[in-house]
């Protein structure tokens, strides 16, 4: 496979460095221990876990398996590729805007069920223009801002106007409201976030009584993420779930104060290029291999070892004491942020025991 | 062409976004300037410019025909794509660790002159051993530490020793000296680049002498970048440049002060997908569209729309006084750090006057 850095069977030794590695086994746990929360819970709240974590329809279809009822996806091309791999449902969490990409969603509705968020009629207008020519059923969910301060009408009046202008509008179907609170995922402090989620579920709530004083049925309330999720499960209104990062978590999410911490999954291979100066190493894995957005890369597994600096395909590192660290030593980092880390690499080099059990491609691009 | 959000002969108007689009003729223009000034220096210094920046044959072939002599590329893979496109010289400005990837770098060489740094004997015994094995000549530089606190060995006598050890293996040629000082070229004031840049040169003249006295030539003695360039042509002792970023400019390099800057030649193309509050609107190109390593990008052209904070996929603007942005707006957006960006995107989109002349493939991976 063209540029690929693993092949299956090989040692984490053969592998060609930089390259993005996924412990199955914490992974595959991940995926259960959030799986058994959510078919724990008695309100019937729905797992659609986010597919922008990971762009890769295997680690899809594990969620799926354990119990999700499809994925979200952040944008067209990533929602092409998980309905190419055979997934059946998908909702785009956010706005799209332009006759072509909403031609290409419609044409997914076709062969699967797609839900996409509004929030302007212009949006309604060019979505229902693309379902009519491509004779399909796009659902729609209004989003409404409830703290994150992005996109989003506010909640109330305005969201039931934006929700009627869609019921009106041939090829749409609309489906209820995507909530989300994105800052609320990395409140550090537990109380922090409840009261985030609070406040959200309050606005949420109260915007379905609008809706339903209006006649206008919610079926789907959406939002959560890693951070918050055990607040939306708790809530009454939520009823469909977006967590993506449990299944890899990062060094950001490890910052947040939990007692149900998911494991570190994900891990960029690197190899000492360069150990010329005493206390200081270099790696091969840099801006090109880690994203910095939230911070540096961490060094699993060896304390005395600190990833200190990076520029495009080098990592500084800062040995102290007893750390000894040569040219061709290799070193697992947990990224800083995993979603745009993973968008760095085109393959994903799925783990086990310390050989390569598969390879999945990373689905990159718009 | 897979997934390239553009055709030649579209409108801005009509490429998908996000997208990478280079202005030609600023670009051209950036290339003539720095050619220019190499051109006339009367110390024969040549030009290798950073293929790192562009990743991009066609673009280091118009470096070419403006007179460099070659390119710098920082990976294996960015080497390999410049070869295969007829590039005839290639510095490999670091150093390499791996049999796998001294051997790919050794084939090279059976085509292209090859050259590649060393810090330390390992790199060394691994390099003869590929080039042994592919019988090609790989020519070698010493890189020495000369303040950038990364790679290479302290200048003066472990230089020295190094590259005896390099004259000394087979299929190994010792070419000279790598002496880049990375962070002077972000230092904001001309002096402070010019302090640093004449302490590096000391430190690489003095090593110079050495190396002469123990019978060893420096054919080549690299560095320099796109912020520190000048001091490097002036110092007497550096005879080949390794300047990047000039061809695109970035936020970044706009901070440095400098009476003759270069002109931003690389612009995100983004969409305005929400525009739901006040003062606020949401554009489609976010952290898997523009790296963030040195900081956010800027909005072009549109002085009361300031791009405020970033996340996967989006960018949210803060919009001031006058400034009216709607959903469908088109923007274009300067990156913060140009490598790190091209880097996210597969394809660079080049127009002139408002339309798409090429696309061209970024050489990612490694």
């Amino acid at each position: 496979m063209s540029n690929c850095p693993a092949e299956i069977g090989m040692t984490l030794d053969q592998i060609q460095t930089p390259a993005l590695i996924v412990d199955l086994a914490a992974m595959e746990e991940n995926i259960a221990i959030l799986a058994k929360r959510v078919a724990e819970n008695k309100a019937g709240v729905r797992l659609m876990p986010h597919a922008k974590t990971h762009k890769c329809v295997e680690i899809a279809q594990l969620q799926i398996a354990a119990g999700a009822k499809g994925v979200c996806c952040q944008n067209v091309a990533e929602a092409e590729a998980m309905v190419a791999g055979g997934i059946k449902r998908v909702l785009l969490s956010n706005e799209i805007v332009g006759a072509d990409k909403s031609e290409r969603l419609a044409r997914l509705a076709r062969s699967a069920s797609i839900a996409v968020c509004v929030d302007h009629e212009s949006q309604v207008d060019m979505l229902s223009a693309a379902a009519t020519s491509q004779s399909s059923t796009l659902d729609v969910l209004v989003e409404i801002d409830v703290g994150a301060g992005r996109c989003g009408v506010p909640p109330g009046e305005r969201a039931v106007a934006l929700a009627k202008y869609v019921a009106s509008k041939s090829g749409l179907r609309f489906a209820g409201l995507q909530a989300y609170h994105g800052p609320a995922q990395h409140f550090r402090k537990p109380e922090e976030r409840t009261a985030a989620i609070t406040k959200a579920a309050q606005l949420t709530r109260d915007t379905v009584a609008l809706f339903k004083a209006a006649g206008l049925a919610c079926e789907v309330i959406a939002g959560a993420g890693t951070g918050s999720f055990e607040n939306e499960l708790a809530s009454g209104v939520y009823n469909e779930l977006q967590c993506g990062s449990y299944v890899f978590m990062d060094v950001d999410y490890g910052r947040n104060q939990t007692d149900k911490p998911f494991a570190n999954a994900l891990f960029i291979l690197t190899t000492v290029i360069s150990a010329a100066a005493p206390g200081r190493a270099v790696c091969d894995a840099g801006l090109k291999a880690s994203s910095v957005d939230s911070g540096l890369p961490a060094v699993h597994g060896r304390p005395a070892v600190v990833y200190a600096k990076i520029s495009d395909e080098h990592g500084t590192l800062e040995i102290s004491g007893e750390g000894r660290v040569t040219v061709g030593d290799r070193l697992k980092l947990i990224p800083g942020h995993c979603d745009p880390t993973v968008n760095l690499h085109d393959w994903l080099i799925a783990c086990r025991d310390g050989k390569v059990e598969a390879v999945w491609k990373v689905a990159r691009g718009w």
